[in-house]
């Protein structure tokens, strides 16, 4: 999915709250995020947004010095997550339908996004997430190609979303036990509040039978294999199932075919992109 | 009240918002936004929020020579603001506390605002407002100067608004017709969804005693006398009552003594800025 005007502002609004994460320096804030805006100013805007999200945070780290300015936040929301793990997974063990409840866990654990919308209500989500009519409900397709996978990828998002993601694998795993391989995406270097090998580790990803991990590049160098690659896209090809978390793998693969997106639509452009609305929950699939 | 880091983006998305009101050429309205970046890295970040708003809104207006970007959605708005005028003005008769009533409905019309937040329910909010709880509420002082004043200054906010307004205006002079003059000011030319004369004849405010209109400038050559100058705080002062309507006013003259201040805080500036919360009622005054 390309970038639409709207992303030129929200890209600035997410640098002014990766700037506050690292420093109360008024000037210093200012001084990088003038440097974001004519970078903004000078590069072509027919990328897609997490390309031009990869290039202003990566101005915000260089700038500022800091490795990751959203690891407190991050760690937070992996805490949170954890602790709420017991409850999730019992409300998913106890549902008359078990997958489903935990698709909609998982969706609902997507709205732990300082990218797209940082004001959002964790609780209050997973409560509404439950009972919510899906905008678009590609879920019979992913029945059908669960029956038949022996491989699969998930494409991961959020920190504290992860442990949702974990909770899917598990439900997943434990009634298709055929499935003897699962690729799990992170990212390998920080970005916004984008899981890393590290939090899917601490999420207890890396407990789950079969899984292997795959760093996803961020723009910087050596940090992973680029979403837009030919191997990347291989891989995709090759598995028997794609799951794939968030708007910024949606915004990234929304048009590469066999992968099922799991999102809740955070914004105006995915949203109108959809044809949804803000808050609808979404599992497209896209086989054909 | 000095622009903040988070007005730059935001300026940029009331842009973008104006571009489609005037045409759905993506070629040109990127052409444009490309513009408003570029002044708005130029330019110096300490002015005030509605200096900022005039010289981007000015760039659109020049650019798409097109004189009123908003002109539909603000003939929209006084349409539906003066149908709902009997109900509105019927609610505040009844009320046990007619004044205060027709304060509250001032500040609930103030949701009908293009620049801070175009995603507003003008009749939820009408019915939120008439039971909230203010987070600023210098009510008895208002009622002491309303008691003493013979001259007053109403400075407008938005279209549809000035319905409200109206209301509020008929409030007073019907209970204080010691107050003989008023002086209702409005913008010299369009601004976002700004009320200016014709919104105000529109709205019927010309039809009450004593009131006169006064042009306040948009930084448009001879679009009236600005906020900033010598010559309008002498107006201000001179008055034995000055009510101002709305952020863009608050962000003006926030720091002028001798005001009352009627708004709903639409934005995180804002509300930062006056130590309330997003979505809150304020009735502030800045009598020493």
């Amino acid at each position: 999915m390309r970038a639409y005007l709207d992303c030129i502002p929200c890209l600035q609004r997410q640098a002014i709250q990766a700037l506050r994460f690292v420093t109360d320096d008024e000037t210093m804030q200012e001084r990088i995020l003038r440097i974001v805006v004519a970078k903004l100013q000078d590069i072509d805007w027919t990328g897609t947004p997490p390309e031009m999200a990869h290039t202003v945070h990566r101005i915000v780290i260089e700038e500022c010095g800091v490795k990751d300015p959203y690891r407190d936040v991050k760690k937070r929301y992996n805490d949170i997550a954890l602790n709420l793990y017991p409850d999730i997974k019992r409300t998913v063990e106890e549902s008359s339908e078990p997958l489903l409840a935990a698709v909609r866990m998982a969706i609902a654990g997507n709205i732990i996004d300082f990218g797209a919308n940082p004001d959002f209500d964790l609780n209050k989500t997973i409560s509404a997430v439950i009972g919510e009519e899906f905008a678009i409900f590609d879920y019979s397709q992913l029945e059908t190609v669960l029956e038949n996978a022996n491989t699969m990828v998930y494409l991961a998002d959020n920190t504290g979303e992860i442990v949702f993601d974990r909770i899917l694998l598990e439900t997943i795993l434990d009634r298709h036990p055929h499935i003897g391989k699962v690729v799990f995406a992170v990212k390998g270097a920080p970005v916004i509040n984008d899981a890393t090998i590290d939090d899917a580790r601490y999420a207890g990803i890396d407990k789950l039978s079969g899984v292997e991990f795959l760093q996803v590049g961020t723009g910087l160098p050596n940090s992973g294999i680029e979403r837009t690659s030919k191997k990347f896209h291989e891989i995709l090809d090759s598995a028997d199932l794609v799951i794939s978390k968030g708007q910024g793998n949606y915004e990234a693969l929304g048009d590469h075919s066999g992968i099922f997106f799991l999102l809740m639509a955070k914004c105006p452009v995915i949203a109108s992109d959809l044809n949804v609305k803000i808050g609808d929950i979404v599992l497209k699939g896209t086989y054909t």
